[in-house]
């Protein structure tokens, strides 16, 4: 039996790089989409709980199901796994994201929200963002490097709980110099807020911000990013911070 | 100059819980509240692009400005530091949560996006949670604990770009046997989903889940606060796994 991918994203079902994603999917497995019906980008690791989820099935061949719901990239992969899937996926995917979630940015992405919630329930699961936003981007850039890395995760599997947060740069395939395995390089958002005044005079904020990462070390995936290479960071869905328990018991808990 | 505290959560500027922690935290500190308008639980990291943010005064006295947004918890952090602090806050807290953040509840957390986003921005910071949902529940057990972490956090200061997860046990404060570091414990919400019908046969699905961890190992914050101890678990913004950088690099950067 060929093995079942499970995609996600949270451009929702109609984006370009979910699309790009599905077609080097079924090269090699039986695909089923689960994926929100509009754009949820900066949704992080949200669930409903205050109103009843709805899916609507939006194609199905031999080897492809799609489907869209009005939940959250993480709501998509709970559902999808529970009612969707045919049997237990081998491999569970989301994007390709439209934009970068390198570094800090993996804190407010819905489409690797989807990635640590599959990790968490226990099945291998790998996010790729591809550095552009454009709703229109071109990802044939990005497509050998996404097949060779699902090639390799079906074929020799991933360490237990642990996820990849696969980033590309925007290149052609020619120019893409490789694959380095990175950690999150040390980043801030800075001016977050732009404030405007209505025609009423009454203030209100614009979400905006300057990604501020000066020299990322050449062990980060900006570095990787910077120079050509696609970056890969293991993540973990244990937020633990294990060498601080010793450190934090002392202050605490005998104060 | 009396430190600065700000104040957030995800239940709302309403709830019952953030006036408990706002009444700890103006006995030993300046505090802002910015807080959202409604309940927001479950939104974890999530920020808002798509439209602009507004914000109200609820009251102002000396000591204590309380603000509500119509963002995210995340959302409320960053507009207060950068527009509504008088000057750059000590602390950062968040809760008191009406309900559980122990074990991977703190991936799905308001609260605790909130104090996640505050530590990466360079801030110490504090989630606190209250083992009861009840919007009416009872915080006095939890206010000695509250009061005295705080205390701690202001004398002695917090691990660089280290969060804290602090959950109380549902008990009357001479019951709480203590406060004990720990780790996540390791756990899975099984049964999402619940398949409905509405009155035309159309399927519809509700969020519910039951949480499973059997035999949390003593060093875990589920064994803690199932024998009567506060948890306190260290949280990292830096969700790269550093150990299996080397295993995936001999896997993928020679694929």
């Amino acid at each position: 039996m060929k093995p079942l991918i499970l995609i996600t994203n949270d451009d929702g079902h109609a984006a370009k790089g979910l699309h790009t994603l599905c077609e080097i999917a079924v090269e090699v497995a039986d695909v089923v989409v689960m994926a929100p019906e509009r754009n949820l980008s900066g949704t992080s690791h949200s669930i409903t709980s205050s109103r009843p989820l709805r899916v609507n099935e939006i194609r199905k061949t031999d080897r492809l199901a799609v489907h869209s719901c009005d939940g959250t990239p993480v709501d998509c992969v709970k559902l999808a796994i529970e009612y969707f899937c045919p049997r237990r996926p081998t491999l569970v995917l989301s994007g390709i994201n439209h934009g970068s979630n390198s570094s800090i940015n993996v804190l407010y992405s819905g489409t690797m929200g989807a990635v640590i919630e599959a990790t968490a329930l226990g099945f291998p699961s790998i996010g790729f963002s591809l550095l552009n936003h454009n709703p229109e981007a071109d990802f044939s850039g990005a497509v050998p490097s996404v097949r060779q890395i699902i090639a390799t995760a079906l074929e020799k599997g991933l360490p237990h709980d642990i996820s990849l947060n696969v980033n590309i740069p925007r290149l052609p395939a020619d120019q893409i110099k490789g694959i380095r395995v990175c950690h999150e390089a040390r980043a801030q958002w800075l001016d977050s807020f732009e404030k405007r005044l209505d025609p009423q005079g009454r203030p209100y904020w614009w979400l905006t911000g300057k990604f501020q990462c000066d020299n990322p070390p050449d062990t980060s995936d900006e570095w990787a990013l910077a120079n050509g290479y696609v970056s890969i960071v293991p993540i973990q869905p244990d937020f633990t911070h294990y060498p601080s328990i010793a450190e934090l018991s002392n202050t605490f808990s005998h104060a």
